[in-house]
């Protein structure tokens, strides 16, 4: 996948970078239980005093603190709502037992399950994300460098999960005086080549560092990187580090990407399970898919029939109204929908080999 | 996306863990060029020893290292061929001027591009990644443990670009006496409350702490990570980390997954370019995708017209070759192609509004 950001932007990394130095990740301990309405930067600065914070270091911070200092609680009740509302656009909707989580980018970049609204850590009821977490880090970082006197970077981190990948880690939701992006295309490697590695996401490596400290259950929500090269040399948002539009190839999971490529609208759309279904349960979901018809087009006049259903090799009829051509562009297309659908189905784990075969019945024979 | 890792093979989290503490990466320096044959492990414990290694410490340290140990250089004129040979699955492959890239599964899980063949910091040739990094992280690990005395965990990590995310980043390829993943689904939040986040990526956040001292340029492909708390309490490969088959809802992307369900064959497949392709081109593939008939079928006997292709709403035209029943079966199931491959191509950016109609030839014109 390509590194698409423009080089202009960013700066080339020095190949003057000491080399040898140490990586610290420091706990801000101490800061207590924010509550809607306090004053997180001053709070912040009071607990970093301590580490005696110096030029260059990033403030890593959960956003839910953010949240909770904003006052972003969602009524428990309304947390469905609230999750549908958070996001600009679905990348899947998903079933696990009875409960559907949909996973949706966020108006700040960023794929998130359920939005990023979470009840962990949050006493008082499920926090929404803010809409603008990079603004929420300048506006941190501001005040941490007035009162503090270094030149800090902030970012804000949260859990995600990783495509391909098992588990969770942090990445970066906002950043302020961080060079989140660091450009590599200019260097050299260690013998003198170019190096092929281009653009290395910092921000989400400096997010991932700082969660090994901060943990998930330690009440430490904040963590202060010490000593990495560059760190604060550029301020990029981390509304960059999301690739959305035409540079995202995985707009859709990929039997979603098949149900929008056969013209089902999202309200039309099946919720396929989070775990492995049984070939019953996508053949019938197959055969659903393809009986709703195109935004344009009219219900299908064919009917569908399935035979050996038991036997190891099913048999799907779709049987044309009559002989007349409408009837026949109809059950054609009815056909070629359900071998798609099915086609779809087979991504994950392989179905049956099934034929789907058009039926006409025999004019002659036909009623008229 | 779900955390889909059984619970039985993982510990809980301690709530004991002490949560104050500092976490270090500290660079190896001093290893030297790698050389084919290298007693690699005799030069780690080496470099280390400086250090002080300690229990609980996990050594980060860059795959490309144990490829130039092990000899595992491809010619760079059978470079292609190696990609090829390297991926047990392809994902994609996309074009960028004129170079094609493969993202592929390698055999140890993950996916990469180019099967992960890499010729920064490779002087002497691209490098190929070994088959089983989880067993050279293992036989590293032995000889480490047995040499310096310590129960140290090994990563070897290599640079992965992350889907939704702008840029790169180093994951965990192979894992030995490291708790790759860290069950937290037993633990409570600092307020008492079940945690929703169950499994973390320890491995992939300590690749991503190492990274940000190894670097990309600075002749440190290794770090040692101290001070995360668990990071060795379980022996977790580096291989359980990878979410494929029937788990992985993004087996290939948007449009590769339509292309698939439409019957196409991996060699029939058009490759994509890398950049965003504007609405002609994505037309004309459309086209020629629908063009490629299911594995068990005739090629097409209707031929396909554009309209209007310069206007703002071209129109395409499926003929049949004449009225017959097989001929307006075969012309419906090309249109109904057509459609979804145009459905396919509109995933990324909005191409115009194209309507597929079917024009059936006069029966009383037709000569008989």
């Amino acid at each position: 996948m390509p590194a698409a950001h423009p080089p202009t932007q960013l700066a080339p990394s020095s190949p003057a970078d000491p080399p040898h130095q140490e990586l610290r990740v420091l706990p801000v301990t101490g800061l207590g239980e924010i509550r809607e309405g306090d004053d997180l930067a001053s709070q912040l600065g009071a607990a970093l005093r301590p580490l005696e914070p110096r030029d260059g270091d990033v403030l890593c911070l959960s956003t839910k603190v953010v949240s909770k200092a904003l006052g972003l609680r969602v009524d428990p009740a309304q947390r469905e709502q609230a999750v549908a509302d958070a996001g600009v656009r679905t990348v899947a909707r998903r079933l696990h037992t009875r409960v559907v989580t949909s996973v949706v980018q966020i108006p700040s970049g960023p794929v998130m399950a359920a939005a990023g609204v979470d009840s962990s850590n949050a006493p008082d009821g499920p926090l929404l994300l803010p809409e603008d977490p990079d603004a929420c880090a300048r506006a941190l970082r501001e005040a941490l460098v007035t009162s503090l006197g270094v030149d800090l970077g902030v970012l804000l981190t949260d859990t995600s999960s990783r495509v391909w990948r098992v588990g969770v880690g942090d990445i970066a939701l906002g950043a302020a005086g961080v060079a989140a992006l660091q450009d590599l295309r200019g260097g050299l490697d260690a013998d003198g080549r170019p190096l092929t590695v281009t653009v290395r996401n910092l921000a989400d490596e400096l997010a991932a560092a700082a969660d090994l400290v901060k943990g998930k259950s330690s009440g430490v929500p904040a963590a202060l990187v010490r000593g990495v090269p560059g760190a604060t040399a550029l301020d990029i948002p981390a509304r960059e580090l999301s690739r959305t539009g035409a540079e995202d190839w995985f707009r859709r999971p990929s039997l979603e990407s098949v149900w929008v490529a056969l013209g089902l609208s999202p309200a039309q759309e099946p919720i396929a399970r989070m775990s492995p279904e049984p070939p019953a349960e996508r053949i019938a979901r197959a055969l659903a898919v393809a009986a709703v018809p195109r935004r344009d087009q009219q219900p299908s006049t064919a009917s569908v029939r399935m035979l050996g259903e038991d036997g190891p090799t099913p048999h799907i009829v779709v049987e044309a109204v009559d002989a007349s051509g409408a009837a026949l562009i109809d059950a054609a297309t009815t056909a070629e929908r359900l071998r798609t659908a099915l086609g779809a189905e087979s991504l994950s784990t392989p179905l049956p080999e099934i034929t789907v075969e058009i039926s006409v019945p025999d004019p002659l024979q036909e009623p008229s």
